[in-house]
């Protein structure tokens, strides 16, 4: 089959790849009708995440055909309409129990190498195998767009996981560092769950507009602090989701959080530590939270709320490409010109 | 100084009534600006509250300018713009500490006669008498309507607090019997904390409209079980809110929830037993809660969503009227003419 | 093997019945070491579930070694120490994703005919099938006490699940109705998770003397209100947990708890309506929530409670029997001469 | 009156000051009956905090009764028994409604000077000046021992709210850094709230053996590790509480907390930045959360649970002295010979 391969530092081509087969009998193999460009895509292709090899297959949204499962499936069937996770769990462990399904004992990531668990090709692709398919995919809903679910399989979730973790509450006045895909569904799953404001701070005047067009309040990062004082006299976001990732924007989120707020990070942090500011933290009683995305768990919920239209993620999308097209995607994604790729193989 | 005053049954009159006074280090005078017409005022209306007799002025809702204080009020001064509650707690027994003010050991109502505590002239007049003012009273925020602050003062807190005793979940599908003022509320606040679905079912094509056009689906009741069903592949809502009152509804809010969910009540029950489907409950593990609103709990969160414009109740006003002509809007509203009544003094 | 039977009426009697065998792939056969006789045990017993007949094999508390696997069962293999839990689930459907197991849409209950669920014939037995065993078996832990463990299986998890629908805070005051089992488990649990008292109710001394041997306050049922009054400024308890089923019992819980406390019947309601006190309900703000046990869902937690002693369930085993004297036991448990038996095959 | 008074760098004599008087009609005077001398105390003892100077009366935990009210005081009388919050806040604030008094905009602690607003003297002297009393005091429940309600005041509160911050679950393998009197606490907190255990890490032997004479498993901090692995099969503590201060106790708080688990600090922090394993923290999910006592929150529930004996805080306690032996307790404390101390006024 055809797919997306990381072909070195800032390449990626598409070749063809052996097809997946199913290797246990856990395992479906899916047809991918839709995947997507994340911008957590970037990471690898700018060779900043170890594991990932040239000849990786990339991606990890995927909505797509079940075309055969193992004899162990028991919730599918060939030709069923699904959607998946970013990432592979077994459902079965201490952490799965929990619904914390991205500590699983046997998890991988689908596309990003062995750096999150053992090796599994991406779904930029033609094809892809699935493992432990009645845990990590799920059917499509009737009425469910398949463009709307492919962003439940991760970046609606992380936006989603963000909010919650942060026990954000109807009322609050809420921040959001980063108008990147995963800001912008922080942003709308925030609004959803009850904010009376969300600031979305990024220095693109393109993703402030994409902001500013999905309900939030929009502004230059220099001019959030002032932004929020006027929300609330004074006092600081209640909430502030940490989207973009390494220490800048982590001080930055910091220091926009008000005595007793949280701060939710889901962006990536490569570097060991932070000088958190702790004496702040201390006196103001701070919460900083660590977020990924769980796709599994909030799955259930945010299908309702996509099938319905009170979520709408597809506002995001810069552009649909065919497979062949996806190199040239990758290179305007990392120039900022894209926010979300979706990738159409029919 | 002039007052809208319960005559005897359907029967309400503007009359002159002598102005009120501090009779507390705690109380405070307030010039009632505006006003309103509440569902439950015409249980009184309609003679259905014992403790109510002729004489005693009606009226819970109001946003008004301070007039005079005790000595022992620290938080309000002549001249401040506030609005209050619809019944007055003393904040400082065991349950106004816990949150739970309604059950406060010194309630009491205003405009409901004795029913639900001591004698308090209500609201439908030129000036209020505040008890406990420093629990009782809140300032007007910059930036928000009094029209959309007077709904916070009781409608809009009791379908907030419905939502919140159902512990609504945002994805949840949530059924709302009735669509008058409270449960159009209660549908606008289910909406507001992430309901994938609110149907809202009601007799009169009338308020099936004006929920509608407030973005719930409305139906009729009898066809509230066929739509749900479609929502929720059969297993019915997740959240039901009563907000009529009586047997009837309260047994159709029972036969519309899926098993393991939740039945809020929040309309006034008179009789002494219901006949519970006790063995459906145990079956299906079902909760049957009761709740009546407590604006002096909720409001910081909800002026802060009126004010930002997430929400706006005002949408259901139906009539604006002056003090003078508010017992035609009584005579309106007990024939299902009316919604909600605005009594704007200024 | 032989097997506990029912017999018909008030009868049970150990009998030859056929080796059970894998018949599904996600099916385990284990070797029970250890069973029990629940209350609920004497429904049947006395006739009063449609769906016994006689021929069933009773027993839903288990613990035991794994004989055999289907080529499905991924978390056991032969020889593991096991303990399950007193129904099947199959851990995929919409229930049992929410953790709602008990709901689960091919929900079956061992050793209860066909009541709830299709039959599964049940563990007072030699050997026992366990559908979906991934799911509904659990390892035993290093530590754990198999008698302990038995409990978790079904009472102790009943107990528990009452507790956390009341969503009992730490310091409440709690009332148990009744001091069977479920009574002596819910008291148990509620100790555990911070409970300033909890008073049992019930009419037999020894019941009593159990439970206060266990750390309840224990009283007769007519002067449970006197000494709730005692504890509470006269408010009545916070939670009252309902653990005897039947009208008589909820209408005294109900009479109990005090204004926006929560009721939680874990009871069987065989009845189809009950006359709920709405009136007193509504100006209460009462809760009335009911529960069943679902130990998959709460079994890790209660696993870790006691295998480190915090709790200890077998202080409420008034007999130890071998599998040729079960019938005596049922005989004495049905003239409250036992509270709970074990069953050791070994 | 006599009172404690800081006299320079490790330096505290007793020395007459001018009774406090009357100053605001919130205020309240009482006779301490009971005071007692707190870890805390120390910083000031050390001329660690800035704010405190030479005068100042010291002691923030005591019960006593009322003497004089100010005419705006409404829940207390002359002669009532009462105790109190080691700081004070106004009851009415945004944070206070939220119950967040602790960021009260007007708070002030006793005994600190003005490190923590302005300077109220403190509670080891004859009478103290209670300002907001209606908000600050709370009257000693029928049945509670001063003794044990003099700990609902600070110590016990900060431990109880350590839990609670912590989101700890019943179950739940909790390791508490530190064996002073706020471990401790937090130990007993853990334990009342459900933790499955308890690990108390502590240099001395002599906390240790308190810690496990109060039900914990305890540890000297190099061994804590090992002891959890075993507990958790190697996962780490769900919940850390760092209750010792500064930047070691800190970063071995975060090496022992399991991947989603929290590490709850209530130890003062004096460093502006310290250097969190940010990496590590993404990777794993981690939280960190801040928070500080609050008795006048949690104070309610707490007092249920030392009345009823559920908690008894007085096991800590290693000295009783009277008011003119203070000053050799804070020597013997500085040498870490003592845990917690009773000044005993009467």
């Amino acid at each position: 089959m055809r797919a997306v391969v990381y072909a070195g530092p800032h390449q990626v081509s598409v070749q063809q790849v052996p097809d997946p087969v199913i290797s246990d009998p856990e395992d479906a193999i899916i047809k991918v009708t839709l995947s997507a460009i994340c911008g957590t895509d970037l990471h690898p292709y700018r060779h900043e995440v170890p594991g990932v090899d040239p000849g990786t297959v990339l991606g990890h949204e995927y909505v797509g055909e079940v075309v055969a499962v193992g004899q162990g499936v028991r919730s599918f069937r060939v030709e069923d309409l699904v959607l998946g996770s970013f990432f592979a769990a077994c459902g079965r462990c201490w952490w799965c129990r929990r619904g914390d399904h991205w500590q699983c004992e046997s998890r991988a990531a689908f596309g990003y190498g062995s750096a999150f668990g053992e090796y599994l090709p991406g779904a930029q692709a033609e094809f892809l195998r699935v493992p432990h398919a009645d845990t990590v995919l799920c059917h499509l809903p009737p009425g469910c767009p398949a463009e709307a679910a492919v962003f439940v399989t991760d970046v609606l979730a992380t936006g989603f996981v963000a909010a919650e973790r942060a026990d954000m509450r109807p009322g609050d006045t809420v921040a959001v560092m980063g108008g990147g895909a995963v800001g912008q569904m922080a942003s709308m799953a925030c609004q959803a769950l009850g904010a009376a404001a969300v600031v979305v701070a990024d220095p693109l005047a393109s993703r402030r507009e994409m902001a500013a067009a999905n309900g939030a309040l929009s502004v230059s990062p220099g001019d959030a602090r002032a932004v929020l004082d006027d929300l609330t006299e004074n006092r600081g976001a209640d909430v502030v989701i940490e989207a973009v990732g390494g220490a800048g924007p982590l001080e930055s989120a910091c220091a926009l959080v008000r005595r007793r707020g949280t701060v939710v990070a889901v962006g990536v942090q490569f570097e060991a530590t932070f000088p958190y500011p702790v004496a702040r933290a201390f006196a103001g009683e701070l919460s900083l939270r660590f977020a990924t995305g769980n796709s599994i768990r909030v799955r259930d919920r945010l299908l309702r709320l996509v099938t319905s239209g009170v979520l709408d993620p597809t506002t995001i999308v810069t552009s649909r490409v065919k497979l062949d097209h996806v190199p040239g995607a990758y290179a305007r994604f990392a120039e900022h010109q894209e926010v979300k790729v979706l990738v159409c193989n029919s």
